[in-house]
């Protein structure tokens, strides 16, 4: 096996528990290896640090798996999709969620997700691609979906010499599957809609409003399938608009009002949510609630600013349209926007608004997306929940 | 009134929504005043930062109470009490809760809780014990309890120039009361308890433990009267040890075990934290989930270095007498202990412990007990919930 000995003081983000090692950070490679091979990793004073797969063509050089010298094998990936799966069991509702979390389940570029009963699988990198028909082997065997789909149509596969592609792996299934959350029907769109179908990570964070939306008016914004819309009218809003601009997003959120015989309730409004908000504001609109869901504004460290100028943007108006006392819910998806940039954007916002806030809440991703220590990308998503007084 | 006239760039702190002005930000007052008058408070520029009560005799020379020129009288304290109970009602069980957390509320150094049908308050500067009688009748007004008591046994008091004591405002009543929290039976001493008489602050996190103590063999420390034990106890856990230094409070956890039917469950030890970790860890004793619940390790600034040493050790201990994949619920309650500090502890702590960690929640205190933004302060209490690995 190849031996990957990195630079002097390289070894300080691996010990505190970061699986990734840089192009960079290598001072030499020991022996000969193909792309996508396992690989152990040392310090430049000869200690074993880990163990890991290697991608010559990635910034991303190596992925560590394991800190022990344990051999990768069938019996490793059972083990590990074993013990993600007993977590999961203990701590969520497991009849839909995310099963494994990549570098979080100490899995390194993987991602499945189940859908009621089926599993969506993402495999992101060389090293944990050559290791597919395995995984869903074991999937298969520990939790006995009806279908698994592939949703592996990335961008990000490319940087790693790899191909997009989507399709079945077991099974041949209406792809549009329903599933339920916190109680609410859901069709998920495993084919064609973002990431696997569904963002299961806002699924607490959703369910985290139910104590103030009760005869509320509530504005939704970048709803996508309406996920925060289906949970508020569902909790007893009286009229709740959801916005997006994707027409066929927009489609989902009327066909998952109608599931739950919530279309009285719920106003469905194609379009931009900048212009939507600054004509809410020109008509003197007022709202209880108002939740902001953006994507990720800044994917790059180099576009946080302009990132940061926008989500200003929407806070600053979202505060004012707010009835003195109501609440925001406003999030980031993106792990640039650290936790502290993104309380001072929010601080920065009440300022420029005029208003006081009142924290209510801070919350992360859900519980079955955990958090790595010492890997700060794994936490990604901030919903902090706030009185606007 | 007078009109307290802060030196230049002294005002920042204050726009961003803090209500405390200090001795030493002041570059004059205009017209004459009596300890705890209200005032006016104003920038270098003539501006009007908002209105509050001052105290010659404290560095926090004056606590804002409002941002607009409005009267200070009852209808003022009504309409702000009447706010808060507002809040609660629409987010906690308001059979037992918070109802005013001080500056939180924008009743600055008032802290009011409800125990049951009883209110424990607490009026912890001249300029709002001023108005404790008013405060009182509202109270009686608004929430209408069999009884008020009184807890200003406090010492921070004597730094208003204010005397401790403590007894009945409204009734004669057996100070053992019993409450309800998340279906559990708690006896309070709102006499002689800590603080007001229980920490309700950690109401949320207690409940936040039910997914994982099933069946576990829980260590709780710092168990005070027991609260964390009672709900490990209560959601299936087979084992709890419960640790605490005085015996005094050990007395009110084994009252409560019977209360509940679990006393064949709990058991008690009455030591320090410290010693009893060490001892157990030398007797290779492990366990599924630790609690680490202590109390402010740090009351100043200048004792944080100190504090951090205790923290580590406790966690670092305790990271060691977990098994594999168990959990720790590690807490601190100082808010010199800042968020960030308080995560790099935890990691120094892994490091050193040769464990990896996977955070599961990061919560704080519970939502009666808001966090004004801007009011840094206000941001106390961290629990943190970690798989340790």
């Amino acid at each position: 096996m190849a031996k990957v000995i990195l630079k002097k003081h390289k070894d300080k983000r691996i010990l505190e528990g970061h699986p990734w090692v840089f192009d960079n950070e290598i001072q030499k490679v020991e022996g000969t290896y193909e792309p996508g091979d396992i690989v152990d990793v040392y310090n430049n004073i000869n200690q074993f640090l880990g163990r890991g797969y290697i991608n010559p063509k990635s910034k991303i050089r190596v992925r560590i798996m394991t800190r022990k010298k344990e051999e990768i094998n069938r019996e490793f990936f059972k083990k590990r999709i074993e013990s993600a799966w007993e977590y999961r069991k203990k701590l969520v509702d497991t009849s839909s969620c995310r099963v494994i979390f990549g570098e979080a389940d100490f899995l390194p570029a993987l991602i499945v997700d189940k859908f009621g009963d089926y599993l969506v699988i993402q495999t992101l990198a060389l090293g944990i691609d050559k290791y597919k028909d395995m995984i869903v082997d074991i999937l298969d065997e520990v939790i006995n979906p009806k279908g698994i789909y592939e949703r592996n149509d990335v961008q990000v596969r490319e940087l790693e010499g790899l191909k997009q592609k989507k399709g079945y792996l077991k099974g041949n299934f209406d792809t549009n599957v329903e599933i339920i959350e916190n109680g609410i029907k859901m069709t998920v769109d495993i084919e064609n809609g973002q990431k696997t179908g569904y963002f299961l990570d806002q699924r607490e964070n959703r369910a985290a409003i139910k104590p103030f939306v009760k005869n509320a008016r509530v504005l939704d914004t970048f709803t996508h399938t309406g996920g925060f819309t289906l949970h508020a009218a569902h909790y007893g809003a009286d009229e709740v608009i959801a916005v997006d601009i994707s027409e066929h997003a927009i489609e989902y959120v009327k066909e998952n009002a109608k599931l739950n015989g919530y279309e009285n309730k719920i106003k469905t409004v194609v379009g931009n949510v900048f212009d939507v908000l600054r004509d809410y504001h020109k008509n003197n609109e007022k709202f209880d609630v108002i939740i902001l869901d953006p994507p990720a504004f800044c994917k790059s460290r180099s576009a946080v600013k302009r990132a940061y100028r926008g989500y200003k943007e929407i806070n600053l108006r979202a505060m004012k349209l707010l009835r003195s006392g109501g609440f925001l819910v406003t999030c980031s998806c993106s792990h640039y926007m650290t936790p502290d940039l993104f309380m001072d954007m929010i601080k920065d916002a009440a300022r420029d608004a005029k208003k006081r806030l009142r924290q209510v809440e801070v919350r992360t991703q859900a519980k079955d997306h955990p958090i790595l220590v010492g890997d700060d990308q794994s936490l990604y998503l901030k919903c902090v929940i706030l009185q606007v007084i």
